[in-house]
């Protein structure tokens, strides 16, 4: 990487632990790549001292901030203003300094859009099938229903408090026709025959149990669109099971990749290098 | 450099203006070259955002800080401890995080010991004066008081409030037998005439006025050794004068040197690459 000079512009992640996190070799990579003078450091913050820290890199006149677990609902309240995508998400991943004024946004979501619109699947105007209802599906729902609103949003959850409340939260906010159903076998491949894509939030088919998938093979078919927001493995049981049918599949580590680009370009304004950070990932994941 | 990764320590300056400070390129070639996994960045930052910036660096888990104009005195009383020495001299420039406890230091004077020590020049139980009595004046005076007590410390000064205030502090906590004297031409020449090693602490000789010396030449000899604390020129006239009887001179840029070296030192533990960062600043200055 580039020798860092006093000119150079800081970046950094907070999280707890997160020593094992990728960010600061894939954006500083990112960073030399396209010959910009910013850097990007971790910092192991508890949630004690979330504020000051937050507070302190404001001071301390860093450009941007990720933000991780277990902090991303509570650097919400640290920010002057949240982007209504993320306002809408519940949490922020990103902070972006402008002059001393902090805004904090997600690009949780806008990572996984960008990875399917790069696969040649857009969710606008079709109808699309999400399972689950944790972080990763209140994220990507949300942004499909506020940035790419599909004809139908049908999320399939098993914890039918936290279901309700997304669902909730998607109809106040989006822009979308939404409902929410009890995730079993019926529902599922009723929800399916009707859709042109999944998005699979749930961690089922993760390591170790890869040969675990949350969609029976028989419910796949050439034209329904997978993305998979598991990235290890990369090739997950369901994304094989969609290939095999043909179907254009998306994979985790795209959607990690994507949330990547959209934090680099809020950061320095300038396009990612997305070649360069794929093979980072390719690499470490 | 090598490339940051979320292990890697994080070290910064904290300045106002910034922007020219070699710190940072000096410090991270110095990591490299010792393959520590530390990294060094600077910081904008007012002196109204000091106490947020440096309670930052505490949760964001900063291993360490350089302080400089205009922040070296305020800093203190944001840390919870401060070294002694760094005490007596009333301000600092260095901050070590220890698991989260902050300790103050003044690396200027031990800089200036260490090249004096270098150069195989002793202060300790010889006979020194010092020109000046601001803020480098102080730093260097205090650390010799304190660390390498002389026979005899006279400090030569036109600011009488200021010479005051410096002799009665190094009286108070240092020692050696001070003496403080208004800076004219016989008292100088008789302080001198005693002396074995004199420490200008002045701007005299500073670019653009590089012909002009606070010392007239014939006062200079082969037995009175001369450090400057001025870098730029790095042979100042006085030095050119000084070297040119046979005495040994220090330049101002090995003092500089110095101050870096125990910097680097007390955020790793690690003995400093001298040669290394030596070859930085003869490239930077």
């Amino acid at each position: 990487m580039t020798t860092i000079t006093a000119q150079t512009r800081v970046c950094g992640i907070l999280g707890h632990p997160v020593g094992h996190s990728l960010s600061p070799v894939l954006h500083n990579v990112a960073f030399a790549a396209r010959g910009l003078p910013f850097a990007y450091v971790a910092h192991d913050v508890r949630p004690e001292d979330l504020p000051a820290a937050i507070a302190g890199a404001r001071a301390l006149g860093y450009r941007g901030l990720s933000v991780t677990i277990p902090h991303k609902v509570a650097a919400m309240a640290c920010v002057d203003e949240v982007d209504p995508t993320a306002r809408g998400i519940g949490c922020i991943n990103t902070v972006v300094n402008t002059k001393g004024r902090l805004r904090g946004h997600n690009s949780d979501g806008l990572g996984a859009l960008g990875a399917l619109r790069a696969a040649g699947v857009d969710p606008a105007g079709h109808r699309v099938v999400v399972l689950g209802s944790g972080g990763a599906a209140r994220a990507i729902a949300m942004t499909l229903a506020l940035e790419a609103p599909p004809a139908k949003l049908s999320v399939l959850g098993v914890v039918p408090e936290e279901l309700a409340i997304l669902v909730s939260d998607l109809t106040a906010r989006g822009r979308a026709p939404v409902e929410g159903l009890a995730f079993d076998e019926a529902t599922l491949g009723a929800a399916l025959a009707g859709a042109e894509l999944l998005l699979n939030c749930t961690p089922v088919g993760m390591h170790p149990k890869t040969d675990a998938s949350p969609v029976p093979a028989r419910y796949l078919r050439r034209n329904l669109s997978v993305l998979d927001a598991v990235y290890n493995p990369r090739r997950t049981q369901l994304l094989k099971d969609a290939a095999a049918t043909g179907a254009t599949v998306v994979e985790g580590l795209e959607m990690f990749l994507g949330q990547a680009v959209v934090q680099f370009e809020l950061f320095t304004g300038e396009p990612a290098p997305v070649e360069v950070m794929r093979q980072v990932l390719e690499a470490n994941l």
